[in-house]
C-alpha cells in the first residue's frame, strides 16, 4: 500500500475503482436502482454520522452499528459481519479501519512541492538529488547529501552536510536535519522538527570563579529506519560517541524530545510531548501515551505501554500497562490530599503504632 | 484598540497626546510647575519601582499605593480611587492594566518588515498579497494562498497552498502554516510554530513480521478566528476528516501541542507546554497553567481553570478549579511519600481493619 | 580550552600532539614495541568498551576499570591513579572527562558553513558582520543587527534588526533570533532554537459579548551572558518591561520554555521540557531534570537541584535537592493508590478518630 498520491485536483472515483484499489468485494444495496459500481462516483470521505450522499464513510467495528444503520453516506467501507446492518452501497474488507486508513490518502488534496529543484534553492555541487525528487523553494542541501528518489522536501527546509534522505521521503518545512543524519525509505517528518541536534553532553569545568561546562562535540549521528514517521517541532540529538537510533516502523508525535543515544525498538508509537533523557533503551511495539516522561539509562522491554503524563524513573523488565500520578480534583479537596501526601510517612507510622497497640 | 503601531523610532509621546489616546483625564500634579500636559514628554513606560522621571507608570490595583506613593516617574496611570495616592501626574482610568496594556505598544520601537514584498520572497503567481502587507525576505507563499491587508510575515515563514491569512495578521519568522489552514483577523502568531502539520493518525497494519503503522492522511484543515494569537514553537494539528477549530480570542502560549480534531472555544487562555490530545473539547473562558496534559476524547466546561502541570483524563462538567499531582520536597521526605503512595490501598485496607476492631 | 576547531577532513593526529593538547604526560605501554608517541596515529575516540586499536579512550573514574583493563584502545586518557591498570599507552591528565571533552572537538568532523556570506544571505546595508564570520545560505540579517567575529550563523536562520550576536557564536539552521536580542560570546544555539518571542502577557477587556485579551507589547529584550549553550526547539520569551536575563556559563537543553522575565543565575542546567514560567528567579549552579515545571514569581536559590518531572510551585529557599510526584506502577496498582490518593485526608481523619479511641 503506497501512501502518497499525485494531487489530481480532482479525487473522484467510482465505486469500482475503489473497490479494486482496496481489493474489496463490493456489494450494492438493493435499495438503489443502480447496478454497476463504475457509474458512481464518490466525491470524498466522512464519518458515518456526517457524510453526504456522495461521500464514503467506513465502520471500524461492531460497536458503530447504530451509526451505521443512520449514514447518509453513498458507501461503507465493512467487515463481513456487518454488510446485513449497512442500508447502502458497501465495499466489504476484513479490515476496514486499515482499508480506509490506505484510501484516506486517494482523497487527499493536499498538493506537494513540484517536481525537480526550484529556483530558489541551494544545492551544494556534490550533493546528489534522485529521479522525481520535489525540492521546494528555499531549500537548502549541503556538500555530500543525498537525496533519494521521489523524495519530496518542503519550503525552507535545511539538509546538513552528508546527510542521507532515502527514496519516496517526505519531509515538510522549516525542517532540519542535521550532519550526517541517516533517514531510511518512506519516513515522513512534519514542519518544524530538528533531526540531528546536538546532545546535551558536558563535563564540569571548574574555575577559580565557578563551575564552567566544556561542551563534549557529539560525534555520533541519527540513524532512522524504514516507513518512521515523526510530528511537527520534535527534536531527536545526534549520539556523543554511538548513535541515536529509531527503528522501522516507529511514529512519534510532536513536540518530542530525544536525547543522545536513545534507542527507539521497531513499532513503537510514541505521544505528544513525551521526553525520553540520554541513553535510554526503548522496546520494540511499545506505546508512550502523551508527557510521559523516561529517565537516561534505563531500559523499557518490549510490549510495554505506559499512560499520559507517567514518569518512568527505573527500568521496566516485563511487558504490560504502566503509569503513575495522581487524577484530577476539585482544588480544594486536592489540596488537603497533597498535603496529607506529604505526610504520607508519617500516617504510616500511625497506622503501625495503632496496630502495635491493638 | 489597535494593537500595532507604525516603527517611528521616537516613541515620545506628551501626556495630552497620552491622554487623549487613553481618552483619560489628565490631572497635572500640583507639586509641579506644570499648567499644560501638551508641554511635557514621556519617553518610556516602566514599573513604578523603577520608572525614570521622564517615564509613565501604572498602577493596577490599590495593593500597589506603597509603590505609587514612592514612586520617580513622571506620571502614572491610576484609577479615580488612587488619584489622592499619586504624587505625580495622572492619567485617570477607570481600567489602568487594561490602559497600560494598551499604550504599550506605542512604546515599542520592533521594527516591521517593510511594507511590500521582499525581492527574495517566493509568492507563486496565483497567491494573492493585500494591501499594505508586508512581506519579509525568505518568505515563501505557494500557490492560490491568500494573505490579507496590511499583514505582516516575518522572514524565512512558509505559508503552504491555499492556507488562508486574514486582515492585521502578524506572523513572525520560520512560521510554517500548512496548506488550506484559515486564520483571522488580527491574528498574531510567534516564531518556530507550526499550523495544520498532519494529526497522529495511524491504523494497526499487522504484517507477518511484526506491526506496521498505515498513516490516514489528514483531511480536516485548522480554522482559527479572530484575535488569536500563538507563542512560538507551537504546534497545532489538522483534522483527520473534520477541522481543528481554535475560537476567536483564544490565547495560547510556546511549546503547547493541540492534536487534531481539538476544539478550543472563545476565550480560553493555554499557558506553555501544554498538551491537548485529540479530538477533545475545551469550552469558552478556560484557564489552563503551563504543562497540563489533557487525554483525548474527553470535554471540559466553560470556565474551568486547571493548575499547571495537572493531567486531566476525564471530562469535567462544570466550572471550577481543578489539579493533580502532589507537591515539592526535599528528596528524602519525598522518596518515602512516594514509597507509600504506592502502599496507599494496603494502607487504607489496614485503617479499616483497625476500625473494624475498634 | 577553544572549542571549535577548523574541519580539515582528517581528524587524525599523533599521540604526542593529543598529549601536548592536553598537557598531559604520555606513558607509552611496554607492551608495545614504540617508543615514540609521535610515530603513532589516533583516528578516533570511543568508549572503553568499543575503541578499536586506532582508537582513543577515556577512563573517567576508578569504577571503570574493568572496562580500562580490556580495552582494545591504542591509548587511554587516565588520571594519575589509573596508569597501573591500562593495558595500552596512557595519556595521564588529572581530570580525564573534561580532557575527553576537551579532546572530542578535535575528532569533530561536521563541517561549519563556509566563511563569509553566501550570496543566497539577505544581509541589512546597516548590519554588520564580523571579521572571519560564516553566514550559510537563506540567512537573514536585518537592520542595525552585529554578527561578531568568527561566528557561524546556519543556513535559513534569522537574526532580526538590532540584535547582537558575540564572537565565536555558533548559530545553527532554522533558528530565529529576535529584534534586540543580545547573545554574549561562544554561545552556541541549537537549530529551531527561538529566543526573543514574546512573552505571554495581557490584560483581559471586557466586552459586551465576553472577555477579549488586549496583548501587552513585550518591551524588553533577552540578554544572554557568554558561553551559554542552547538545545534545539527551545523558546524563551523577551521581557515585558525589563530584560529576560540568562548569565553566563547556563546551559540549557531541548523543547525548553523559558517566560518572559525570568532570570537564570550563572553555570545553573536546566535539562529537556523543562518549563519556566514568567518573573522567576533561577539561582547560580541549579541542576532541573528533564520535565520540571517551574511557576511564576518565584525565587529559587543557588545550588538547588531538581529531580526530573517534578512541580515547583513555591520559592526553594535553601540548596538541597527536591522532588515531587509519584513513582510508575503497574496500572491495576496504580488505579488503586490513585484512587486512595483522593481520599487521603479521609484516611486522615480516621486515623486520628483511631487515636482518641485509643
Amino acid at each position: 500500500m503506497n501512501r502518497h498520491t499525485e494531487n489530481d485536483n480532482k479525487n473522484v472515483y467510482t465505486l469500482t475503482a475503489l473497490a479494486q484499489l482496496l481489493d474489496a468485494e463490493l456489494v450494492l444495496s438493493n435499495r438503489s436502482s443502480i447496478t454497476d459500481g463504475s457509474d458512481v462516483e464518490v466525491t470524498g470521505i466522512a464519518r458515518l454520522s456526517s457524510a453526504e450522499s456522495s461521500q464514503l464513510s467506513f465502520c471500524a467495528s461492531a460497536k458503530y452499528h447504530a451509526d451505521l444503520t443512520s449514514t447518509s453516506a453513498l458507501a461503507v467501507i465493512v467487515s463481513p459481519d456487518s454488510v446485513e446492518h449497512c442500508p447502502v452501497h458497501c465495499l466489504v474488507h476484513s479490515n476496514p479501519y486499515l482499508a480506509f486508513a490506505f484510501l484516506s490518502h486517494y482523497f487527499n488534496t493536499r498538493p506537494a512541492p513540484a517536481r525537480g529543484i526550484h529556483p530558489s534553492a541551494v544545492i551544494a555541487p556534490t550533493a546528489t538529488i534522485g529521479e522525481g525528487a520535489r525540492i521546494a523553494p528555499g531549500v537548502v542541501v549541503m556538500d555530500y547529501a543525498s537525496v533519494g528518489c521521489n523524495a519530496s522536501i518542503g519550503a525552507n527546509t535545511v539538509i546538513e552536510a552528508s546527510a542521507s534522505i532515502g527514496d519516496n521521503v517526505t519531509l515538510m518545512g522549516n525542517i532540519n536535519i542535521g550532519y550526517a543524519v541517516q533517514l531510511g525509505n518512506d519516513v515522513r517528518i512534519d514542519s518544524g522538527t530538528i533531526i540531528g541536534s546536538d546532545g546535551f553532553g558536558y563535563a564540569p569545568n571548574p574555575q577559580s570563579d565557578g563551575n564552567r561546562w566544556q561542551k563534549i562535540a557529539q560525534l555520533g549521528s541519527v540513524v532512522i529506519g524504514d516507513r518512521v514517521e515523526i510530528g511537527a517541532n520534535t527534536a531527536i540529538d545526534r549520539g556523543a560517541l554511538d548513535n541515536t537510533v529509531i527503528a522501522d516502523d516507529v511514529i512519534i508525535d510532536n513536540q518530542v524530545h530525544v536525547a543522545h543515544n536513545v534507542v527507539i525498538g521497531r513499532g513503537t508509537a510514541i505521544a505528544g510531548c513525551v521526553g525520553i533523557a540520554g541513553s535510554s533503551t526503548i522496546g520494540k511495539y511499545c506505546s508512550f501515551g502523551g508527557g510521559v516522561c523516561i529517565a537516561g539509562h534505563i531500559e523499557i522491554a518490549d510490549g510495554v505501554t505506559v499512560l499520559g503524563m507517567s514518569r518512568i524513573t527505573g527500568s521496566i523488565k516485563k511487558a504490560g500497562t504502566y503509569a503513575s500520578g495522581t487524577g484530577v480534583q476539585e482544588v480544594d479537596t486536592w489540596r488537603k490530599s497533597a498535603v496529607r501526601f506529604s505526610q504520607l510517612d508519617t500516617m504510616h507510622r500511625r497506622i503501625k503504632k495503632l496496630e502495635s497497640k491493638d
